[in-house]
């Protein structure tokens, strides 16, 4: 049975929501997610506030295989993740001692209070190494928790993608012609019926009144199934495009 | 009483959750709602799945003030928002008058099926007016129906955002330094719990461990408050460049 673990991700911060921050992080994880068979299904994007975070992340970790959030493990007051994901677990924040080795050999005599803070994490908390800036990050159960600086964040998911369960592999085929949706919306129907096992997206793009048109993207398990469907379309392509 | 009006976005589409297209919406849409006094304080990205759309309305219109989606309003197979927004408010999908008049002016002799379905709307459903590809979208309640394609959003939104209600306006104030969140951690804690009206948020950069910094953002209904805690921000930023 071919099947893809499907995942949720939180994105936690006030910059994102209020368009300071263009999220970047979202693209990055899912296609390096699809290419060990792991699919987003939901993104939830939201504040710094303890119950909001409490709520997705007790939402979300109960409907997908795993959960990844990113955002909100610096050490100022408004990063405050690593506390939420301990009471959505119901855990006690501890240090934990091999970050804190990590810490006190990065910091030296410059060492203080919010440094150690970093080596705060939820007790039963396993480490995501961090071959950026250094300062590990942590899971617990099925949540993984990642930086939001996008050069953080890559290295830690990099770090992490190989230990992470892999479901098989999604195959995806694109095609890009200047027809309008409305002229190919029947026949196109009509080849997502045919193929059920292939899912067909058709993404307009608008210029100008005469600069539209519409990008195909076929997915599937199924690399034949793919084959086929894509033939279709590239002849439905053909056959509208000489009859136009 | 100072206070903004909270709204919520859904971002609808498979493309988004793929990473395949990045989402440039949000930013626009929470810049310019912040410019009259509306905030978004939570987004929603899912795929074009009935259940998935129905649920996030539903959950979100009782939440919040207003609810935007983008996406999922052309005529293909996989644009199905106009007929789940129907679906969670019950209502039956008809043929708008005024838009038909429109598609039919657009389209003359080139009319057929797939051009008319974009003239369904649910019953009650109000116009939002399109000055970029003509065809309107519409709101229904507190539900606001957006086109994906980022310059048809951008449209109706401009054509939208003078007949919102106006919140009380939100004044920000940003400021960069090349201190480490570590050096300045504690200091600004305190500055937050002085200043309740004030929300200090703080978002360190990275680019190697010798040029790395913050960039605090403060922001406030309270242009005197906002003024007194930046004036307590920069000193901070002084005497910590001086200390170290």
């Amino acid at each position: 049975m071919r099947q893809t673990i499907k995942c949720g991700l939180i994105i936690i911060g006030n910059e994102i929501l209020s368009g300071r921050t263009q999220d970047i992080n979202l693209s990055y994880i899912s296609k390096n997610l699809t290419t060990i068979g792991l699919e987003i299904c939901e993104v939830r994007i939201i504040p710094d506030i303890e119950d909001m975070i409490i709520e997705a992340i007790n939402t979300l970790r109960l409907k997908y295989f795993y959960v990844f959030t990113t955002g909100g493990i610096g050490n100022t007051h408004d990063d405050i993740t690593t506390a939420c994901v301990a009471k959505a677990f119901n855990k006690r924040l501890i240090e934990n001692a091999e970050v804190m080795a990590i810490v006190k050999n990065l910091y030296k005599d410059a060492i203080n209070e919010a440094c150690k803070r970093q080596a705060l994490m939820p007790e039963e908390a396993k480490l995501i190494s961090n071959p950026v800036s250094d300062i590990p990050s942590f899971y617990i159960n099925n949540v993984y928790v990642l930086a939001g600086m996008p050069i953080v964040m890559r290295g830690m998911l990099q770090s992490l993608l190989p230990k992470l369960q892999h479901g098989s592999p999604i195959f995806t085929y694109s095609i890009t012609c200047n027809l309008s949706e409305n002229e190919i919306a029947n026949e196109l129907e009509l080849i997502q019926q045919k193929y059920n096992d292939v899912e067909i997206g058709s993404y307009p793009f608008y210029q100008s009144w005469d600069n539209r048109g519409a990008d195909f993207v076929l997915k599937s398990h199924d690399k034949q199934m793919l084959e086929k469907a894509r033939q279709e379309v590239i002849k439905m392509i053909e056959n509208k495009s000489h009859s136009v």
